[in-house]
């Protein structure tokens, strides 16, 4: 069976010279052997392996017009030109694997009508690199009726986060050093931002929930703005502070979200250390299930590449998948309908009334106070540190709107979700 | 589409409860309705909701003679009847799901020959109920290349030694509690023996590694003599005893194995707690993957066979799977060709020369000692707990055998298998 490779990026590369040198393995497991005959790439005078070079084109025409190719692998990232090649190739009745989350999230289920039957789009390597749990969702966990998804599906970010808790870095320290092991792009914001974790949280709670999510559509905060002294408060809190993405169907609709969150320690999401992804699902009937494993990364992702292929080789010998991809929208409820509790770190005046001041100001919206800590002075201004009892969005916002109107109150430094589950 | 449902005990219960709740989802998920035509019972008499009554028989070839049943789902337990029944299904070209690890495990590859084209045989709920661990070896890892597995893949024994962990208790109360709450059956020796957990690496092997695995040639102690004083060790120890499936490709060949195992504190096995299973995985390119959930129960168990279910239906309507099991053996070494650490419970004579003596039986069978631990003075008499470096099995019935006939020694009382890899 002939494939043809789009991109030959980290990945495109390990995707072609496994092909290359496990002919063997695939035999044995597919019956039949895979050959990359086609690589497009955009610049033709890059140094490649000669053995690569050799099939390079960069006519995506040719690749298309080729009746042999049955498996194109879409490798090259971005909206365009990778959405209108991967629809072209459907049109044609070729298969398509990729790992664009970006295409996924924005236009998968318009490009799966586009299909000729019997040609399959999958895409196990867009969310969480190697972990199985795109074909987890669609297959396994099929006649479940699930409730919630939590996920840690950002390498860069978590590895951010985790250098701030273990080494005590500053965020702008741990970016450096990121982006020196190669952890981070060169132009990052997509992963700080939480644009990234946002798509893949859109594409598992489409096929979680059964709607298609409008990825503009999702609550999303990045972890440009946590600081040492927020891990180090959490830490005395109890806790870490992880860029949770999330999704959860409430009666009135389904939640999503991703954002950073103090999450307790003990919790499965909590020790997730460096680049690595995790992802927790709940549902009925299966209870709980918790997946980890690496989230980017060439070898990883791969790891699912490969997978996807050996599942579209069989499929096209049967005539096809057939798992369609949900196409009527879901209806988003945004979070803060829900009551969650909440972290602030508040900048206050020295003076000895201060505290009462701004304990009356929660207590006057109706919010609770489950701690409070007051850990430093600083010349005449003092910080605390508290965590809000169960409150919605809407009361903590009436509190917040009192505490900027307060003489106590100087600044407010920090605002963290710290509860993940709705109470 | 119509399935049989063979076997109502706690599992057939859930899924045919399931099947008829949730019409309007799997109708949306698969394009179609699932209907439970026929369950067959055993016991004619026993009391069961009227609605599952109205569609038992007592007849197997009723229901393997009716053309309009698609799916046979098998959840009758132990080898015979199951594997005749399911072997007649898959000659009559019905796709069969079964959760029964005994009859894949022993006739696995010689049922899926006797398949006709388009019947599927699916078993997700064999292996660590809930978690998605077989489709993901089958599917989403197929293009790597294994290294290891090894899991906790037993609720009943880990929800012993989860006890007799955090409380203290001895095995048998322990085992009274577990059996008490449902967690271990009336006649729990395939559990306490390994058998359960042997039938299931085995499986997990022979789709990792592609081989099919001989159940009786691998391996296998159980839990039965663990006790709370080798689990108060394993702690002073830095470590945990969990029962440890085990699966690797060495040059040599495949190692299979259950045995108790100490395991430090910080390895993702260690923290699993009760009836809970989890599933470590390291291949190449994929690096390593951790699988986490309810590995038995009704509810969980019935997750992987709907899921299973629906898979069968979908891949009906396009002709089959077309996933092959291995069929050739797998050729397995014995564990103890690799150096392993050990750990050792010995009860000496209260003399001071008894620990010399001791360590010159170690030095003299060329076996070095990682830690020594004296805990305990019993008249006369003292115990050690210690750790052996890297060693092979025969060093270490070398220096056993000196043991054995060495004055200081009274007796062995415990010999664990102290680290999971290979060092």
């Amino acid at each position: 069976m002939r494939i043809a490779v789009l991109g030959l990026g980290t990945v495109g590369r390990h995707v072609v010279a496994a092909i290359d040198s496990e002919r063997e393995l695939f035999r044995s497991r597919l019956g039949e052997e895979i050959e990359v005959s086609r690589i497009l790439v955009r610049d033709p005078d890059k140094k490649r392996p000669q053995s690569m070079q050799d099939r390079t084109t960069f006519a995506a025409e040719e690749i298309l017009a080729d009746p042999d190719v049955e498996i194109v692998v879409e490798l090259l990232g971005g909206f365009e030109p990778a959405r209108s090649l991967i629809e072209a190739a459907l049109k044609a009745g070729k298969s398509v694997v990729t790992a664009n989350k970006e295409v996924i999230a924005r236009a998968g289920p318009a490009l799966s009508l586009q299909a000729q039957p019997g040609a399959d789009l999958l895409f196990e390597a867009a969310v969480a690199g190697g972990i199985p749990i795109i074909r987890s969702l669609q297959e396994s966990l099929a006649g479940n009726r699930l409730q919630a998804i939590y996920g840690i599906v950002n390498g860069t970010t978590n590895f951010i986060l985790s250098r701030m808790q273990q080494a005590g870095a500053s965020f702008a320290d741990a970016l450096e050093e990121a982006t020196r092991l190669g952890y981070a792009e060169a132009e990052p914001s997509d992963d700080l931002d939480a644009l990234d974790a946002v798509r893949k949280i859109s594409i598992l709670a489409s096929l979680a929930f059964g709607g298609w999510v409008d990825v503009d559509a999702v609550a999303k905060e990045g972890i440009r703005n946590i600081t040492e002294v927020d891990i180090a408060e959490a830490r005395s809190l109890g806790g870490v502070i992880k860029l949770i993405a999330r999704a959860e169907a409430t009666p009135e609709g389904l939640t999503l979200g991703v954002s950073p969150t103090l999450i307790p320690l003990g919790h499965p999401l909590a020790d997730v250390q460096g680049a690595q992804n995790a992802i927790y699902v709940r549902g009925e009937p299966i209870g709980e299930l918790i997946f980890q494993g690496p989230g980017a990364g060439g070898p990883a992702t791969s790891s699912a590449v490969i997978g996807d292929i050996i599942d579209a080789a069989r499929s096209r010998r049967v005539g096809g998948r057939s798992v369609a991809l949900p196409r009527e929208p879901a209806p988003l409820v945004p979070l803060g309908r829900h009551a969650h509790a909440y972290y602030l770190r508040l900048r206050l005046r020295d003076e000895p009334d201060a505290l009462a001041l701004v304990a009356q100001a929660f207590a006057r919206a109706g919010v609770t106070l489950r701690s409070v800590r007051q850990p430093m002075h600083l010349g005449g201004a003092a910080t605390i540190s508290l965590v809000t009892g169960p409150t919605r969005r809407a009361q903590l916002e009436e509190a917040r709107l009192a505490l900027r109107r307060s003489p106590a109150v100087l600044a407010e430094e920090s605002l963290i979700l710290a509860e993940m589950e709705p109470v």
